[in-house]
């Protein structure tokens, strides 16, 4: 269409924000990969791993129900954007079942949002199912499945401080 | 350590540019997944859809020996990142394995380097071996399995002419 570019966006585009904020990775030894990835960068220091687990606030829940899952997880900031890695620590979660199907990998890419639950309805309405959810005490977070063609898990977090 | 920071980056870093280019998702039908994606992202109109083949000045290489993979690839810019859709179309190569074996999902994240001989070498010597190797005219790309802790595929990205 003439005088149109691809970069130009319609109204009723699913994600407004076009910052990728994160890359997740699934691992199973986070104490060794988060030295493989503080060599990798040369970064000084190991970041410190913590661990993720429900919060009462915001508890987990996996497709539907509650659940007890747990992970490791360690950040590395690079220029533009943030690694995660995550271990899962079992309880069922879509960690623990990207470890035990694909196994380690990429597992997700991530967006700021405001309005979680509008995002919950609107990407359901199409195609994009939420499949975990859950937070702490400023903040939460929705793993979508991006069934509508999209081919990967999508993660929204919303900040309530910002 | 006094002082210091986990930004902070010694000599020895395998990887000097620390912004991240691209994310690559293997898919199994490009022209569902492009139009999912640009629905998504509201953009105006589904990006070129272009056919990756061999080049007769960087031939594709895959675990050592020539292969004649192909591929569709179609990318959508982000504000900070680039999202590359890449649909296998047979011959030996990563992405075809990777489908095969993991189904569609992520498979890579890209960086831009300079000199890239030195990187296959390093690479190789911290426990990162090349696996696929190809390019064209004014560039060429190497894959990199993260076989060290990294648990993902790495790209390195170099053009030519810049």
């Amino acid at each position: 269409m003439l005088g149109l570019t691809v970069e130009q966006k319609r109204s009723d585009a699913l994600i407004s924000n076009k910052q990728m904020m994160q890359v997740g990775i699934i691992v199973s030894d986070i104490e060794k990969s988060a030295e493989a990835w503080t060599n990798f960068l040369g970064n000084e220091e190991i970041p410190e791993i913590i661990v993720a687990t429900g919060d009462d606030k915001n508890p987990t829940e996996f497709k539907g129900k509650p659940s007890d899952a747990k992970a490791k997880l360690a950040f590395f900031r690079l220029d533009n954007i943030t690694i995660e890695l995550i271990e899962p620590l079992g309880g069922e979660s879509t960690w623990q079942e990207f470890l035990d199907t694909k196994g380690e990998g990429i597992h997700h890419i991530a967006f700021n949002v405001e309005g979680m639950e509008s995002y919950i309805k609107n990407f359901g309405e199409n195609g994009i199912p939420m499949i975990q959810h859950g937070g702490w005490e400023t903040g939460e977070y929705g793993y979508f499945e991006g069934s509508n063609g999209l081919t990967l898990i999508i993660e929204l977090l919303e900040n309530y401080n910002q």
